[in-house]
Order: structure tokens, then sequence, then C-alpha cells
């Protein structure tokens, strides 16, 4: 019989998101937390997810969650930023371990930002309409105004490669025409997919407008839930895990995510969900 | 005990798509056949089809077609250009009923339409990967060269409302950069998306290309192989039967739904294909 390693901080850290964009969650997490294991899914055969009801979204997010969760792992993180407005509360019910989303994360760190009170979101259609993010900075500081914008087409942008191109100054000129005008100093990047668009978003915007991503204060926020419950791994010198899983297209996933994650990109093996 | 009509020609045909668009096939349908009794399912829970793999939208495919071949149909029409590029000869392989796709009427469509034999072709990446279009035009003419563009932007450009838009025009001159300059007389709008984007494609391409779809010549062919099989429904003056299904967003089908076939749309129910 083999030897099982039952030590509670051993176990994965779970990530998930509706395709690849989560990496820029997960790269963070690892940066910050070198000696975690790590298990990665991404939905890629039912991406996006911005663009999806409530019920489809927590449907989703509930099986990529409990696909994770037969990887024993010790910690949930919902690095979709649809799926965390959507479906967070749902999560936390279906489960017995910590459920961390990324609204609360970017949130918090809006509102650390801003010295005139005035925060702008951009976002999926799913994202803005739940309202999840102004919900979140009205609860940590209510003298904060928040101002939201829909940008669907900020994600299939991406994914075609010109994040820098002309193209996409001319869309998000068009998209941030409001929020240029509403004395915002503080803008939350409100989906995965929007950091590789933070030049052309900082062009428009300029100077004085911060832009504000979830990810590292999502991976602080990690790290201090698994501190505070004693489930920080700080390694044994042996190699860490690092697991990636898609439900569509593993090489494309490889060839792509490398655009999000860097170098250290496992080949990813296809999963299963329904 | 109810009387049941079990006269084959008053079954319905069944029309599916990844999402909206193939609502103008079964425009066509019910323009050219107006007392067939139809089905449509559209699988927004799941849309796009384009962007994914081969073995992704035939399973889906499959599933799509269950549902539809559990409503009771004569023929099944798969008004989904990316479904319809991977996944005809599975589905003919599955149902034994008549099959059919978009690709080989439109295929017929631009063979006819053209005078130069110079035929473009501009659909989704797996549209345009699998090269359905190009084998069934050379199948049809081998005489014809075939000039292809995947076009991923277009969808999400039509989604957001965009369709006439100066950002489409800058989108669609650049995709369209290449075939404008191969000499092509006709072009295939291998999407069920791209119609809506005529004017702008037509005003980059001018008024020497053709543009072809394949709803209308679609509509011809299951006019023949009702016909063929002697299954068509001449009606008996009694209601037509028009039923509309969705995997996700009932209520935003009812409203986008009407821009692609107008009035005489139906309320849309939930369907569950897991």
């Amino acid at each position: 019989m083999d030897m099982i390693d039952t030590s509670k901080s051993k176990k994965l850290i779970g990530v998930f998101d509706s395709g690849i964009g989560g990496l820029t969650v997960l790269k963070e997490i690892t940066r910050l937390l070198p000696t975690e294991n790590t298990v990665y899914l991404g939905d890629t055969a039912r991406v996006p997810y911005g663009s999806k009801s409530k019920e489809t979204v927590e449907r989703y997010a509930v099986e990529d969650a409990k696909f994770l969760v037969r990887h024993n792992i010790k910690l949930l993180v919902t690095a979709c930023n649809t799926a965390s407005a959507y479906a967070i509360a749902r999560l936390e019910n279906e489960f017995d371990i910590p459920v961390i989303g990324v609204i609360k994360p970017g949130a918090m760190a809006a509102v650390a930002a801003t010295r005139v009170n005035r925060v702008g979101i951009i976002g999926t259609e799913g994202t803005i309409k739940s309202s999840a993010y102004c919900t979140a900075i009205k609860f940590i500081n209510p003298a904060v105004s928040t101002f939201v914008q829909a940008c669907p087409l900020f994600v299939p942008l991406v994914e075609e490669g010109w994040a820098e191109d002309e193209i996409a100054a001319i869309i998000a000129a068009r998209y941030l025409e409001d929020l240029k005008k509403s004395g915002i100093d503080t803008l939350v990047l409100g989906c995965t997919h929007y950091p590789l668009l933070k030049k052309t978003i900082s062009a428009i915007m300029g100077d004085g407008v911060m832009l504000v991503d979830s990810a590292a204060s999502t991976a602080v926020e990690v790290k201090r839930i698994l501190s505070d419950q004693g489930l920080l791994n700080n390694g044994d010198g042996g190699e860490v895990v690092r697991k990636f899983f898609v439900t569509d297209s593993p090489e494309r996933f490889y060839v792509v995510g490398r655009r999000f994650f860097g170098e250290g990109l496992n080949q990813a093996e296809l999963a299963f969900l329904e």
C-alpha cells in the first residue's frame, strides 16, 4: 500500500476560469506563493461566460468547482470575473473549503487606490449587469461613487491578438468615452483579459487614471486565508505540482496561454465535466 | 386516448444553430415552405461554436440533433456553418432522417454565381480551418479557385449591434484586404451572422463582387429533399407549429432574434441537453 500524504497544507490550490484569462490570476498566485501546488481548469468548451445568464454561469461554476474538488484542493479560486460576480454565494454554500473570487480583492484594490472617491469599472455584460463590483466597493467605502461600462468586444479583440492594434484603440475610445468624462481616477479592469489591453486603455484614460486589476490582490487574499487557517505550504524542496486542464483544445491553450502565463505553463489535459 | 396524427409529412422540420444566427436560415425555409411545421434550437449556453475544436463541435451537434429528434422531426437542418463544416458526416451516420447542412447549398450558389471562376469565402476560424466550402466548391466545379479568410470579430460585432458602424467598416477593411486583391467576383458569407454585415462588406468589396449566403439555397434544398421523399406538407389550413428552444436566456433570444427573423418569432423555451 502506498503511503498517502494526508497533510492538509500539501493539498492543491484550485483555480478555474471560463477559459485562458484566469492564468493571469494563477500567475500572481504562483509568484507570491511559489511552493504551493496548483490545479487550473479552463472551461474552453463553453467559453465565454460573460454574455450568458446568471443561472447558466452558476451551473457551469459548480461543475468547474466539482471537477477541481475531485483533485483534492484546500482552497478554490474563481479567477473568472463573471463567475465571481454571479456564483460566489452558490459556491460557498456547496463546498466546505474556502472560496475566493476576484471581485472583492479588486474592489479593495480600487478603494485603496482612489484619491477622489470616483472609481470606474469595465467588464463583461454579466459582470456589469450583476453590479457586483459596485456593491463590493460601496460595502468597503460607501463614499466612493462608481461608474460602469460593459465592453463585450474586448475579449474577442485580445483573443484575435489585436490588443495593441489601432482597431483596439478605436474600439476602446468608443467604450471609454463616458468614463473619460466621469472624473474617475481609478479604473478596475474587471475581466481577466483586460490587463492585456492596459497600454491601449491607459493611452485613452491618461496618466491621471490608475488601472487596477484583481490578479495581484487576489493572490494576497489567497495567502491571507491560507495563513489564517494554517494551510500555507512552505515546501519541502520537492517538486511543485502545476496541473492544467481544459474542456476543449489543449493545444490552443498551450499556445495562447503563454501570452497570459509566460514560461512555466505545462501542457493541459482534456477534462470532461458533464 | 387522443388521436395521434402519424402522417409523416405533418412531422416537423428541425433546425439547430449555435445560437441566434440560424434564424436567417429558418426564415428562408418558412418563407419558401410556409405550411411546414418547424422546431428551432439555439445552443445559446455554449455559443460560439466557431472557435472550438472539431471534436467539441461534433459532440454539441449530436446533442442538439438528439434534442430535435425527440420532437418528432422528419428532416434535420444544421443552420450553423461551423457545425455543418465539422459534423455533417457524423450526423448522417447517427440519425436515420435526411440531414442538410448550409455548406453544400452555399457552395452551389457560389459556383452558379461566379463568372470568372474565382470565389472568396469568409467564416469562423472553424469553418475556414475545415476547408469545407473549398472542398464542396471543388467537388461541384474543379475549375473554380477559392480564397479564404477567417473573420473572428464579425460575430461579436453583430451581437454588439455595430454591424453598420464605422468600427465595423474598419474591421471589415482589415479582414477583406487580401480578398479584395484576389480577383474574386463572388464572396460566400459563410456564417449566419454575416448577412447582417452585407452593407458594410459590399461597400468594401464593390459592386463587382456578388455576396452569396446559404440561407435561401438551403431552403431550396430542404424543399427538394422533402419533395423527393414525398414528405412535403401542403397544410390543411390548420395552425402551423413554430417552436423555439434555447439553452440559455430565452428573453435575450426573443429580443435579439427579431433582428434575424423579423415578426413571427415566438417566445423560446429553455432546453436542457445534458
